[in-house]
């Protein structure tokens, strides 16, 4: 499956977030999930972190990437990098939907909380 | 560097086609570099492969991917699924540019011709 209708693929959600996978281990890749975001106003990831580095690209709203012990503020037209294991949230700080590609280099995505429990997503990665 | 301001990114280019390279080995990645590209009606990507994975999100603009033995079409809001070392080229067979994020699980990426031939990229990856 070379090309993918992104209209045609389910959603899911956690509370103000709704997510689709675009492309992962479902899509026949071996090292990559690659996920769209939208993050409602007031809304943020869960904190967590995961054995692979992540890229995060902003297409449109602003907040705040709290990762490690800082706090970064971000606007429409960003890109986010993060490390491999480093615990991190995206919170939604404006009043417009943050709008947002993310890209991993693994695929399932196994997701931890900072205490390193499992965080069971409820979407396939 | 945790947050990236896309704005004050470089540019590079091809004949058609206006890239940048949004993160890669020199924002301190491993395995991941994270493209932005425009082509414009009646261009293409040159014709190449690379030993790892791609995938590309559309977010507007129509087109035709040529791989293996096959073509494809596509529309705005798809993603293309690109496996390793698989010979692609991607074409703008439509009146609109194409706005694409394109994702490789490598960095700096090495792109070869079909041939075998390095292609030199004029953008750092």
């Amino acid at each position: 499956m070379y090309v993918i209708n992104n209209a045609g693929l389910t959603q899911a959600s956690l509370p103000g977030l709704v997510h689709q996978t675009l492309a992962g281990s479902g899509a026949g890749l071996k090292g990559l999930s690659v996920w769209r975001q939208t993050i409602s106003p007031g809304a943020a990831t869960p904190p967590h972190r995961h054995d692979c580095e992540e890229v995060v690209v902003v297409s449109a709203g602003r907040g705040e990437l709290h990762i490690a012990d800082g706090v970064h503020t971000f606007g429409p037209d960003s890109t986010l990098v993060l490390p491999r294991n480093v615990n991190h949230q995206i919170f939604n700080t404006g009043t417009e939907p943050i709008e947002l590609v993310a890209v991993l280099s693994m695929t399932p995505v196994e997701v931890v909380l900072p205490d390193g429990q499992p965080l069971p997503l409820p979407w396939s990665s």
